[in-house]
């Protein structure tokens, strides 16, 4: 990592189908989202390790010595399957950084998880310099979006890299660089540690989607990354309607027990739906893009609202937003509303916009932001965890990176 | 019949469930709609032969020696067995009447039943004496409501009276009155022929609604009148979005054959839906009501948009629907909108109202009449084809089919 600053990138995810249906054993596709969580790695010159989260307002410190003394707790029994950390490691970590118990705001969580990372990484894999971390996201928090997997899988990718475990590809000048396949996989087994202590028992579809971008299958607890994946223009929208997933799942469970016959068959039309998704956009990305597979995602896509209508209770929101795409005209094959929710508290419906015309486009944001809705015109689709060089990222971005001064 | 004034009537239809999945092999439920079709039928003293529809400006007489010549080409092989109209005898009609040929308009298929069924019924049971009968509805036309069979119901009813083919039990005072079983059924045979002159090739599940009312399961062509259902509020709306019903079942077949996967499983949910629904309609009206239930058929009304949805192609205004009814607060398990299509060119949605409160109800009807939607406050499953005294009619109703003086 020597002596310079590097910038990692995570992306986002988006579960294009298979939402919910996939508890019950039926496939779901999740892709890679064009927003992302930046960290910014560069050495510390008074022998600190520094955590910047300008997001949420977390600035702290620490000696290294001290947060050795954290690492004699972790056990370091194969350093290719890094182990969950325990209740005791947990609460070690707790007291150390002075949360109360019972805390679970994200700040906390945040802290905990960075914490765990950094001395469990130093136990497997060696000493690391002093450092300081910035971490900024694009992503809205807790809106389903996987903002908890980027955050992992960056500071896994930074920490691997600055304690060796990993090589540190330097990139070109305006230029982005990968790992090789071992060296994701690690970062991906690390930052599904960094999600069990965030989430409990997390599906790990988050930070895969996060590590290896583009997209992929889950199906019976199985994550299968997709061989190739076109980029897709989407809408994104946040309804902040807020949302229990452990209510929203409890409910289609519910409903599964009393009207098997109405709703198995209902989830069975989603894992076809998610299936046909994968195979039209298997064949888009090899090229072979006709009318016909655009045809194709647009009825997936409406479907795949309507489905989860069937399957979860309610949908004022989901009504309200497919009726609004309507009325301005973005009702064209590649406009259609859709609808996460997965490991969320709110809807962030998905339009599909490919071809559709900017003044449209513009119509349905203008409209939406007048609900009160957040929006992003983003792609799907795109890379994983990546290395940048400073001249590579939005001169935004990268201002943003700076703004929140080197090492206190 | 003998000298007096009988007031024939017969109820309109909805499908409940099953619309469209019917054509492929699934179970619909078709059930009676308190929005009915009077016919007022008395002798005419100047040997004439009356025919007045109001609702679409016909006002025709025949003298019946004209009539009887029309006689002369109906084949009466099987009495309890009417023959369907040949279009020889279909072409004699038209020229009889002097309707160009190709006339398709509803005044010229009126008359030309009117004369088939007056016809064919003289010649297989006897000479009619003069009549003036007069045919008015509340039912809309060419909105999937059954508006033609409840014509040609009240129509083969009075027709066969009128010639002694079935009895004429007198209604009490303000009493209605029923024919009997065998009597029913040649009501609903020939009120059969009369559909099948106007629509070529009917399912007959709207003739034996408006013969039986209740609600029948119509199941690959099988036509079963169930044994007992409940009334039901419901408000009808028409939102008068012209479709064309062969554009559509052609749409959903081929959907079907490009995605069977999809929506196999859609046509199977919602065969699974019409199931559930006669099961929990038996239940109350066996009295055993209890909110699981109307919990239940609630469900299966919202199941009843979005499977249709999923497999018919466009859907901005259920989507509209349904929101509006959610903004009026009409979201409570009774007031769920679905939606009839059937053979119809109009959408027409449904809510079951059952305990929504008046001012609920008030708000919604204005809501959807500003949009210029027609809508009705009416019930589901009353009795089918009645004799009724005058004085047990509305009084409004009454006037109005007194207002079209007597035999002109």
């Amino acid at each position: 990592m020597a002596n310079k600053t590097f910038i990692i990138s995570a992306p986002g995810k988006v579960i294009l189908h298979g939402e919910h249906a996939v508890v019950h054993g039926k496939v779901a596709l999740a892709v890679s989202l064009n927003l992302k969580t930046y960290l910014r790695i560069q050495p510390c010159s008074d022998q600190k390790v520094q955590l910047n989260l300008p997001n949420i307002n977390v600035h702290l410190n620490w000696k290294p010595a001290a947060l050795q003394f954290l690492q004699s707790a972790i056990d370091v029994a194969d350093v290719l399957n890094p182990k969950t950390a325990s209740q005791i490691q947990v609460d070690q970590l707790r007291r150390f950084a002075g949360i109360p118990e019972g805390s679970t705001d994200t700040a906390s969580i945040s802290i905990l998880c960075f914490l765990y990372l950094y001395s469990a990484i130093s136990a497997s894999y060696g000493q690391m310099p002093s450092l300081d971390i910035l971490v900024w996201s694009e992503l809205p928090i807790g809106a389903g979006l996987g903002s908890s997997a980027a955050y992992c899988v960056c500071l896994a990718a930074a920490l691997l890299s600055a304690s060796g475990a990993i090589t540190c590809p330097v990139p070109q000048e305006k230029d982005t660089t990968r790992w090789n396949e071992d060296e994701l996989e690690l970062i991906n087994k690390w930052a599904f540690q960094g999600e069990k202590l965030i989430h409990g028992n997390p599906s790990g579809v988050d930070n895969a989607v996060g590590t290896w971008g583009g997209m992929l299958r889950y199906h019976a607890g199985k994550i299968v990354p997709l061989a190739s994946v076109p980029t897709l223009r989407i809408l994104l929208t946040n309804t902040k309607v807020s949302r229990s997933t452990k209510v929203l799942v409890a409910g289609v469970k519910d409903k599964l027990n009393k009207l098997p016959n109405i709703i198995k068959p209902v989830l069975d039309s989603i894992d076809a739906i998610s299936c046909e998704c994968e195979r039209v956009l298997a064949a888009i990305a090899s090229g072979i893009a006709i009318d016909e597979h655009y045809r194709i995602l647009e009825v997936t896509f409406a479907h795949r609202s309507v489905t989860l209508y069937c399957i979860c209770a309610e949908s004022g929101q989901i009504m309200q937003y497919q009726n609004l795409a309507t009325r301005c005209q973005c009702n064209a094959f590649n406009c259609k509303a859709g609808l996460t929710i997965d490991h969320s508290v709110n809807l962030a419906p998905v339009n599909l916009l490919q071809d559709t015309s900017p003044s449209v486009v513009e119509a349905l944001k203008r409209t939406l932001k007048d609900l009160g809705y957040d929006c992003w015109e983003t792609v799907i689709g795109g890379l994983g965890v990546a290395l940048h060089s400073p001249s590579s990222l939005h001169k935004d971005i990268f201002q943003l990176l700076c703004d929140v001064k080197n090492c206190q």
